[in-house]
């Protein structure tokens, strides 16, 4: 299934190198302003062109095709459509012989029977967070002021100095990774459930959604393993739920407890390196030398924090929506 | 919502003080052996009683009350119940006064109103980890012999010599922290979709509907974030899709890739810690010295890995019967 | 999947003669009073023993195993069991040999590998809707007082006088079909959407759940087909949406319009009819003469309207719980 | 939610003078020969242009948007475009002063706030089967050659011949009502549950999505609720399922029974009848004389059994990918 969330429900399609990528939002409330400007802020900060990023450029101009009438939502689902126009396909004839290691040509091949569209990745593509953000714009709409989610690198290459990491990158002409953090503020308490609808279970649901991501902590998270019981936990302090310490990262059972939610993402180096690597011909059956041809991204964790952000906002918009009872005509 | 799965549908109920907890298991195939005794091994795994876990014994006997006749399954729900006889909830009258730091008590009281049966946590209690153990059994069976899951600790309190970790928590009389890995062998190319549907987003959803599980990585997870991109890729060796390294943990573009799956998980301090604490009073509107009563595990960790082997087998269950069209009729 | 609803999601289970039939009920709001007594009107109203109805009797007691705390509901799912005791599987073992006509015996043994539980119909049984009725019962009291929904019997065997179409039945010896109509005062105008959630779509989802109905119709329904524009229409008559006639049955383009709901249901005659009949049996390969053996009812139409209620109360409790934002913590 | 299906997944949005009506498919397996002209013989046949129906006329040519690579599927979603030309938005300006009875002006400016589209009844607009009869042709793709689907026309009006019930409702300057009826040959045994996945659920389920649509009966359907037990039984006559007679249409228990499948739909009179009407003026809160503009079918019935072979082919996709286990990659 291509579609996430149970009230805002959000479906992605479309190809790399096909003739559109897009998504269809059911769910969505009716009367909020929305109108193409609006998507372009967010767009942006996703764009390809800055050190470290690919310099496939593209307009990237979303066109909303339902659900929108007199630049309001309709409460009916709203499409948004992506021209593909800037595509140089022939670059990835070759990946028929040598499925990139990293990428998912190899397992798509096997499981869609080589039907699969392999153009740039097809379906597989980063440019589909396009229609994540896309969603995440309307999502964040939802959320309305008060809640504010703001994603941020920590880490690339392992320096907290992202210019370094990138340095050290382009010094070993390879690619790297990162580690992006992701706080929300002024969220209520009670969103989330125990068990299988946790906000941990649905956030990390939609996070591992974006391509390149291997990990996910809350609060403290891997550093919690290491902690004895009376450190990590977080006395609370008044009767607003306020805690005196955050290692639980605004979650306890499942539940937000209405202190800052935070949560960090590693992303893996892009597979897409310029270096030669060591890998299958599957026409010949040998292991032999291959280099990535195309145009990629050195570190692709830079292009995360605005598509995490997306997601976050989707998974809050849909709790909101069940939990809090959003009303079906927005009002704001 | 307390289910999880799209054809291998698992629902968990009932309250650690209540009458019973339980389970209702949609989508199973007919002609699987199931009787009660299948289910002691791994229920005997989970159970309390072991050097740094609680001293509350249960019987913990499943009793299959639909679904199974003459011991097979007959494709109609399973449900599953577990009763609830060795309780002492008098220790947790006072917890009205004192929401516990790390519990669900706070936030479960706003969520719905103090309607919550507070008692040992309620519903909020690892005891219904019971339910995901028995789900696990059955999830086990669908994938068959071939299909290995198997979890271990790594770490315990930081020391990977997890005596060592319970020593320190021991003299420390703290409670503390762990690390679980999960590995699976033997699964075919070809689970799982991009986006939504990854096996990191399946898997990761699941991991955190286990109480006390604050983070999760893939294969390389974290240290991926470090790595350069040449190191970090997987060269495949051979057409069976095989691996030189397993940097990606078995999962690349969201989809299983043959080799061995790989993650971990990082596990919270468990909350009760013996020692005192400094925390709101609601009554009083006071923060005050609170100690928790009732009998509690000291590593919640070392309870985790039959849990964690349990929800992985029903993610991938479910996987099975949706992508590998495992017939409805069980055939082995 | 035995499971309906999006908010108020039921999931039914058991057999007819196995251990115990049940109901386990997600979504419902915290701080409803709810205790055993409250399910008994409903569940007499659905007991056999009146005239036309099977001879059997059980206890029909709803032992709620999870969900409820201190009479009140807590939001965590409900679980209700029903036990079996009066069970007289001899009379089915003959079932293997004669499939009996209008049954399930035949598609169900294809269709579960001769691994079904067929005592009585096993999961196939008209015993299961008594989970509905006990679902039905919580639906109820979610809609509250301000709705009504009321079902009655319209005809049997052709009959608008129901005891003149059993006079009939029990001179032929024969069973009898008969016609169910539902009323529904009350609702808001809203409940709905165009296409897949028409509350048209829902409520015949819900009602073709019913074992034995094989049609229904909204408002002038078959009669519409033969009717001409003006004389089908409603016309608005007020501000509030009162219309002058109620062809529509209270739902325009899928959605409740503030007036009545109306709609009706085709029984067909209990298939266990007294009658000899003649069908193949399976060990001879040969059509021969049977008979029905066990306790049945003469017409099971009798027993439907406190059914058909229940399923039109949890259709309508899902939908003004998703439509209406009914908070998460009752108040009325 | 304007979705449906639990494998094969389609969702429609769209309007009816917004800029385009659309669908996205999830879950078509790969590999199926699929382009633009194998959707013009069931769009044609939808198309309005006929005795009876509208004379709008639109190119209705469906742009695939994503999903097919070298006209064949690829496993990833569908999404299937129709482009708005021919709209002629001025005939509905008046609509917000008098909304028509039959149709879901009123309700839908009550559920949405007065943001929804109105033009041509937006969302709400027949306009949208098209995305059904799109999603229809890869459904009948799915079940094959094998399988075959055929709705007609069987009462016009209340006239057997369509042609006559036609001729009087031109006399009548009326529009008129109609009964189309669905067979379903060479389906296997086992397709569906007992209960909420039943065969009669999911298809009265996705056929009362068809706009007009109010009553939906199989096999026998009401006339069962007038027969005798021994009468409406349908005795099996061979080790295939045969039955001799036909009365419960192909479905048993829920479950497909392998012989023919049999429903009937009631379609009521086109609301936008050419006469006069008495209905509510919201502006002056009077009821007074209304007449519909626009182009509008004279028997919305004629142009409904595409649509309704396109929906049964969604269910029986859906239930033969479930249930069947037919592969993720098309063989055929």
């Amino acid at each position: 299934m291509n579609s996430f969330g149970r009230i805002f429900r959000v479906n992605v399609f479309g190809e790399s190198h096909g003739e559109s990528v897009g998504v269809n939002i059911d769910g969505t409330p009716a009367g909020i302003p929305l109108k193409q400007e609006d998507f372009l802020p967010d767009l942006e900060r996703r764009k390809g062109g800055a050190r470290g990023t690919t310099p496939r450029k593209e307009e990237d101009l979303p066109f909303l095709k339902s659900g929108v009438f007199n630049d309001r939502t309709t409460g009916a689902p709203i499409t948004i459509l992506f021209e593909n126009n800037n595509t140089r396909s022939a670059d990835y004839a070759k990946l028929r012989e040598f499925p990139r290691p990293g990428h998912a040509d190899f397992v798509a091949a096997k499981k869609f029977g080589g039907f699969e569209d392999y153009r740039g990745g097809g379906h597989f593509s980063g440019r589909l967070t396009l229609n994540l953000v896309a969603a995440g714009v309307i999502a964040k709409k939802i959320l309305g002021e008060g809640i504010k989610i703001n994603a941020v690198i920590k880490e690339v290459g392992g320096f907290a100095d992202a210019e370094e990491g990138l340095e050290e990158a382009i010094k070993a002409k390879d690619s790297v990774g990162g580690i992006v953090e992701c706080t929300v503020d002024g969220l209520p308490i009670g969103l989330g459930e125990p068990f299988f609808d946790s906000v941990e279970s649905a956030l990390a649901h939609a996070a591992f959604a974006i391509p390149a991501i291997k990990g996910i902590e809350f609060g403290a998270g891997f550093a919690a393993a290491k902690m004895k019981g009376l450190e990590h936990n977080d006395p609370i302090v008044d009767a607003t739920g306020k805690t005196a310490t955050n290692h639980a990262g605004g979650i306890v059972g499942g539940i937000t407890n209405g202190n800052q939610l935070v949560f960090r993402v590693a992303v893996k180096p892009t597979s897409s390196t310029p270096k030669e690597q060591q890998t299958l011909n599957i026409a010949s059956g040998q292991v032999e030398t291959f280099s990535v041809k195309g145009r990629h991204d050195l570190c692709i964790a830079l292009r995360v924090p605005v598509v995490l952000e997306a997601v976050t906002a989707m998974v809050l918009a849909d709790f909101m929506l069940l939990e809090m009872r959003v009303p079906r005509v927005w009002q704001q």
